[in-house]
């Protein structure tokens, strides 16, 4: 086996420093030093529900680039010293429809997730980014373009490629008018790609303060979704809405700005909705959801960012300060995603 | 005023031959005599929920043939004794996007219903097609194509369009593949639209029992819903699962057999359905509804079904067994519609 540290949970909201063990090299098996990994709503969710005397040994994080530290025999796409990033998906069946049809984040039997999941092989528990060194399958492992610094592109590899997949299948692009509710990790990568996409991009936010934040993300317009008036003029107006709001909430208003045969995209809340059909059945509605990405999605998703020069807003913290980061992304209280640095590890 | 006589409720759930009034025709209103109504579950829903003490005159009815017996003095497209057929919308506002778009069904300040709506004009309470003469805008009269025999054509006029509009939006056709679930008065006018449109065309049924049925509709499969092993082979199959099961159900397992991309309709239960986000999520599957049709559509359907032979098969009885046909479609008792003959009527 082989060694590394990470940061492990020891209680139900606490991470320890931790000496971990990585699996040796496979045929097909690359190890990444891990230099930037995010920190994302999921994570906080996975410590939140931890449980120390009953759970597998947990360490979050699956949005991270690093450098090519090791290959396995047969790998022959990559080599040592290579700039790579790393997703929440890191093997499928890679037999069934999804898999085939390069949606390995719908794969039947389940994608093995990049924490928390169940190593295909060996039935190891996975265990995440927040750690010096992972070895993944080379198939899940995606060269990071030059164009891209590596801090800011940690976060397209989960926050990034879950709002590129929605706006890609709905067609977002010029022509097309694209409400992105919520101003976070998600929502803030989704006005940038939605701008350079080409669509006519509106933030939705409940107060008036992030307007410039929005018109540096490059929106065109934010509508106060506490103002009736503005909800109201809005209404039926928008081709896809992007709600990336994570708490439990009221779809009904949000619906209303969907134009005719438009789709309403769920992507902060994944728990269980409930609307009424006549809220769909007025305009023909669609509600939707989409998480994670194929990797011929997330291939794309990255070459697209390079091209656009598309990163995410970042506040980098030294991994030593993890619990800083999870507390404030727990209040909202960033702009819009933490990256930790992992060279405090060594 | 003008009198003709219909079916009033006169309590919960009965019936009673009474005389009505129908308005003096404006200019641009014709005189329909009904000859036949066919029984929507709507009428159900609308008799269930009639109050005597408080409710307004409720005369239920809204998909009607019959031959223009008068027309207003600006009528031009249509004479008397013109073939024609009136389905639940009989006006909208006319100005907003929706009715612009010619999705008078979406109106913003809600379209005119056949019954139980508001006349825009004095007020009154629209009552329904049970009964012997309709007065109605010219604009939401449509011409009853030669082809089609009236009183099978009668549930085309909503059970039709309802399930037109959604096949059409979702681009039900060569190539796609569509399910019906619920073998009722919309769900098989689906199945022979589906197949009509070239869509390969699958029931989904409860039992083994409509297997003859489905053929005879034109049905390329059935699936029984009850049965796990042929739910679990027809998952992620179909783009367009057209939902017509009229009380409320679990909407997981009909989600499951939606295609990558694909959408489930819903246009039976109209009520507030609860999904869980994963269930959308996996597979970026959609969920709409649908319900009735704009004046453009329901001409398309029209003309569609003339062209395809395509009618109702419906159970015929004279209008005084209107209690009898209310009753019986209350047990599901019906393959698949009842259609008054208004005739006795005279």
């Amino acid at each position: 086996m082989r060694t590394t540290v990470g940061w492990q949970a020891a209680g139900p909201a606490a991470l320890r420093r931790t000496s971990l063990e990585r699996r040796d090299l496979r045929p097909d098996d690359i190890a990444v030093q891990v230099d930037y990994c995010g920190v994302c709503h999921s994570d906080l969710h996975a410590l939140h529900a931890y449980d120390q005397y009953t759970d597998a040994p947990l360490v979050p994080g699956h949005e991270f680039t690093g450098v090519v530290a090791g290959i396995g025999s047969e790998v022959t796409t990559f080599s040592v010293g290579d700039r790579v990033a790393v997703g929440n998906i890191v093997d499928s069946c890679g037999v069934c429809a999804m898999c085939e049809a390069g949606q390995e984040n719908f794969c039947h039997s389940f994608p093995t997730l990049t924490y928390g999941g169940t190593d295909r092989q060996d039935g190891a528990i996975t265990l995440g980014g927040y750690s010096r060194e992972y070895v993944v399958r080379d198939a899940f492992v995606y060269p990071l373009p030059s164009g891209l610094d590596p801090a800011a592109a940690a976060p397209l590899m989960c926050a990034g490629v879950t709002v590129w997949e929605p706006l890609r299948s709905l067609g977002a692009g010029p022509g097309s008018r694209v409400a992105v509710a919520g101003l976070g990790g998600l929502g803030h990568l989704a006005v940038k790609m939605a701008v350079a996409l080409g669509a006519t991009t509106t933030v939705i936010s409940r107060t008036q303060d992030k307007h410039d934040d929005a018109r540096k993300l490059g929106a065109h317009d934010l509508i106060v979704s506490t103002d009736p008036r503005q909800m109201a003029a809005a209404r039926d107006t928008f081709d896809v809405v992007i709600d990336t709001i994570s708490a439990p909430h009221d779809l009904a208003p949000y619906l209303k700005l969907v134009a005719m045969d438009g789709t309403l995209s769920l992507l902060g809340y994944l728990g269980p909705v409930t609307v009424e059909a006549m809220d769909l059945l007025i305009g023909r509605k669609k509600l939707s959801s989409a998480g994670s990405g194929g990797r011929l999605a997330t291939a794309e998703m990255l070459r697209f960012c390079a091209d656009n020069n598309i990163a995410a807003d970042i506040e980098v913290l030294p991994s030593s300060q993890v619990d800083t980061a999870l507390d404030r992304l727990r209040r909202n209280d960033v702009r819009y995603r933490f990256v930790l640095d992992m060279s405090d590890l060594d």
